[in-house]
């Protein structure tokens, strides 16, 4: 998507270790205004899918499942990496690991909003290595909700998560595929 | 604000200790759509308020942020409750003591992107004691940022936070304000 990777080049920083700094429109400060035209074309894409409910997890991924959300008229759902006082006993759980962090989490959606009856689209900011995108298919799975594809922003092709998605035969569409990002370029797809 | 209230009363349930869930369409489950109404309703009340930026704390304030900050055409930007590796060494920091969780944590945000020449409209999903929102009045005072007032989908009068924010000048909207919920029974102002 021609708007996305023009942002990306224009305030996108690619550092060292394979890192993607895309904070400043994506994922801490937010231009909804251009999640919006993400949510838009993630609809184009799987629109005649039958999609009763957005999937993402927290935190990155609420406000363009929120932007996708209100083009397909169902709720957003975010899973959730801690359990507070208030999120009940009946809840699916995934384990995760995050590369970025370093560490092993926990995810969590209850029962009472994800069932056998819907039929979900998953989407994130990221597709790396897919581990966080692993977690919320394993929790449909749980539910025995079914996986009408998966929307990522940006996905990082040589990390292979997509590679993977790919192959086992998933809708996968990334908004953004970055080929390489060796010494600071950018080149996509 | 009637379209939120009845809502509340609807799906919301009121659970010993004080407690609301409204997981159902406001901080798990998301009704983009009636988000919506709700960040109209904010720009009624700060429209005029010369806002340049929304300031929330992940993960439930995203999506009310984003509600909002399409309606007043400025970037939503959320603080974060960890460092993760991408967030870089130069940010803001505040404590929060969550009374839900039970425990004290700290919320960043990146000096790029809060300065003193922003105003700031503070949201998030509920204000109880105004843990979380104090941090983000701390963040702004430490950017220089001013506060042009908060905006809680949800008060619980109560818990003294709204009467707080009021006796120190504030300008404070929120937009269901629960004067008790003994017994499960929720009585709004």
């Amino acid at each position: 998507m021609k708007l996305l990777e023009e942002r990306i080049l224009s305030d996108g920083l690619a550092l060292p270790g394979s890192v993607l700094k895309v904070d400043m429109f994506l994922n801490h400060q937010i231009d909804f205004s251009l999640l919006k035209e993400l949510g838009r074309e993630f609809y184009n894409i799987f629109g005649s899918e039958n999609v009763t409910k957005i999937l993402t997890v927290e935190a990155s991924g609420i406000a363009l499942a929120c932007a996708a959300a209100e083009f397909f008229s169902v709720p957003a759902l975010f899973a959730k990496k801690g359990l507070s006082k208030n999120i009940g006993s009946d809840y699916y759980s995934a384990e995760v690991f995050s590369y970025t962090k370093g560490s092993q989490y926990t995810i969590y959606v209850s029962k009472k909003y994800l069932s056998e009856r819907d039929r979900v689209l998953i989407i994130d900011d990221f597709l790396a290595t897919g581990a966080a995108l692993d977690g919320l298919c394993d929790i449909c799975a749980r539910a025995g909700a079914s996986v009408a594809g998966i929307g990522a922003a940006i996905e990082k092709a040589f990390q292979g998560g997509g590679k993977r998605f790919r192959e086992a035969g998933i809708k996968l569409a990334s908004l953004a595929v970055i080929e390489s990002m060796d010494n600071g370029k950018i080149v996509f797809n």
